[in-house]
């Protein structure tokens, strides 16, 4: 692997697992109260075009990362809407 | 610009603006209680690192949006430290 696409791993890494908390946090506290509903909606659209984008440029990286926190973050935005009354 | 670019500044504006919501939500309600610290934490790391991977690439949407990324998730995080407990 080169160096590139080494820090290009490290990043879809961060930005996927730093959803982890998230929802490891609204399990235990069942409550999503203070998370935008919006943020998360327009969130998940703009993940599904970098999936897109990362398709038609050929980049590993950011397909395999913007995989994952797809399904992330429309796990929080399920979670949003069953706790965030 | 060509569709590939295009798609990429789709993707650019809507992950950094899902943010915008979530900083006006924290403004009005001053509660960011249910935002985990670590999400927000890793998250900007992540950031940071997807902006070397464009530098690198030289993808003006990755270096865009991230940049633009890393400011309002630097002010959530500030305003998740004040307004969290």
């Amino acid at each position: 692997m080169d160096s590139v696409t080494f820090i290009g791993t490290v990043a879809g890494f961060c930005t996927t697992l730093s959803f982890l908390p998230q929802m490891i946090k609204i399990h235990r506290t069942k409550s999503a109260h203070d998370l935008s509903l919006f943020m998360f909606i327009i969130f998940a659209f703009g993940v599904a075009s970098w999936l897109v984008y990362g398709v038609l440029t050929g980049s590993t990286p950011i397909i395999a990362a913007n995989c994952v926190t797809l399904v992330f973050c429309g796990y929080i935005l399920f979670m949003k809407v069953k706790y965030g009354k």
